[in-house]
């Protein structure tokens, strides 16, 4: 398995691959820490891997490889259990992880393993080597793909541009952004700082930076007003999950982007999965966090008295938005 | 001076008039400390009034009543001095005031006042009661016109609304909730945020909890899914500086909320008050903030590194996008 791997020709983002497997445990970098400290929470157990995916330690594409590995460390830890007891764990492992939460697409990633599980069973071969092998070489393909589209959005790049961008796209953005730099392009990003969670701030900013790239922090209301000026020509998104017909969920906010992008003709593309198995955006359920992470900043109450918040997490993006590519890569779910 | 009169029709919310003069100082709300303290300032000069306004402590209708008390704070020290020293002492307030920030128009309201004291000389009348007596039947004439405004505001919102505001609109729609729960009508309040300085969490949510309405806090980026998924049917903003031409500087979200607004079909209303000495858009300037305000949040950073801010204080909506109403008063500027 190639997880770490640093490939020659683009410098690689600690945000592409934000979890492995250790001796005993999933590996996560706890992305919440970031950027003040790189600290790397070890989950022992499927209790332990929905807790972080909960608490948010980790997300969009880390939630993909937390299952991934999730299984990795049952199947260890089940070495010598007959085939019905294993199967029965790794079902077990699924429904918890599937339980997490809502928008990302989890049940077709376990459904995909348990699917090569049953399959193992099917034929005779020995379910942990032959999940085992499924899973490394589906993370090794997913791996080429993603680094392969970090390589389209560099080509969609163009010298002088100004590229906003929402959220953190998990590596792919700041990779781009590296290999633009080598490529002589001068690029300027703006990064929103996507409240509450800030990952604009705390992670799109670092790691641009990390990447080399000048990159110029905005609050999530100013977009209007740097389209209106001119000071934006591209808007490159990511995607938490893409229905069958291009329509996508993103963090909350996506969407808006996507209706001033479109008012102000500039051109909008988003980094996309495609999955067969939801049809459309009514499919996708939308994760409700709790208020308090609204009303709550670094652990202080920021709104006095008995006031409700609403924060949905994602927003669904219709796929008529995207003027500008939908950057795809085939994930097989 | 009716300056603190409960008026017996409508409740009055505290950020409908928050700065009156006391014996030797202007008495300003700072609006920094709420809603957890309700702190005042006291301005004993021009620079204190110009500090108070530089750094947020009062801002929107907050800062014309800080102009205008300041003149009348210095009227008061100038007892005993000749017309010239008096009228140059003005003409220095009114240099500093306008110096304070650029996007609210501190220079109209000041000259009004310096035409009072020119005035008064040229009559031959006493400047400092003549000044006084237009000062003081100028805000009985502002304060009863947002009052008539107020209750403008209670009638366009109908029982059912959902009514999204954005950043605060200085009591006035805390005053119309008041007045339609008076009137029988269900009414739900949508707050934005409106980072960096959460006018809305801090502000709006306070006052509307206040007067009783029910308020929903939302951060600035989940606007476009509220409103996709119909949780909005109006938009009532203010506004802090309007053109001729009916094009109106406020609060940096607002350009987007009313593109937002105009996509999906809901009606924007905005608070304005025209003036005939900005003739066109391109005549307000827009307020640059320290990026410092951005990349701190309550005194800690909250983004790590060399990264750089922008923080513009307002946009201005083109008048296309008031699909709703201008709720207008005549301010005489």
């Amino acid at each position: 398995m190639k997880m770490s791997t640093i490939v020659e020709d683009i410098k690689e983002s600690p945000l592409f691959w934000p979890v492995r497997l250790g001796r005993n445990a999933v590996i996560i970098l706890d992305e919440t820490a970031l950027p003040a400290k790189t600290v790397y929470i070890k989950a022992k157990d499927v209790k332990d891997a929905v807790k972080a995916i909960r608490q948010m330690k980790t997300r969009a594409f880390g939630q993909f490889l937390v299952v991934l590995n999730t299984f990795l460390l049952e199947l260890n830890n089940a070495k010598g259990q007959p085939p019905e007891v294993l199967l029965s764990m790794l079902e077990r492992a699924a429904e918890r992880l599937e339980a997490s939460r809502p928008t990302f697409p989890f049940g077709e990633v376990t459904s995909m393993c348990l699917g090569w599980a049953r399959q193992a069973v099917k034929n005779g071969e020995d379910i942990i080597s032959f999940v085992k092998r499924n899973i490394a070489g589906y993370m090794d393909a997913i791996r080429e793909r993603r680094l392969d589209r970090v390589r389209r959005i560099a080509d969609i790049i163009r010298d002088g541009d100004k590229v906003l961008t929402h959220c953190n796209v998990s590596g792919e953005l700041a990779m781009a952004a590296w290999l633009c730099i080598r490529q002589g392009k001068l690029v300027h990003y703006f990064a929103t700082e996507t409240r509450p969670y800030m990952q604009g701030g705390r992670l799109t900013c670092w790691e641009l930076k990390k990447m080399g790239a000048d990159v110029t922090l905005v609050a999530d209301n100013a977009v209007g007003s740097l389209m209106a000026d001119g000071l934006v020509n591209k808007v490159i998104v990511g995607s938490d999950r893409c229905c069958a017909d291009g329509d996508f969920a993103n963090k909350i906010g996506t969407y808006q982007i996507a209706v001033l992008a479109k008012e102000f003709g500039i051109p909008f593309y988003a980094l996309i999965q495609p999955s067969k198995k939801i049809p459309t955006a009514d499919d996708i359920p939308v994760e409700i966090r709790p208020a308090d992470e609204l009303l709550r900043f670094a652990g202080k109450k920021i709104v006095r008295g008995n006031v409700d918040a609403f924060y949905p997490g994602f927003d669904v993006v219709p796929k008529s938005y995207l003027t500008g590519e939908a950057i795809e890569i085939e994930v097989g779910l």
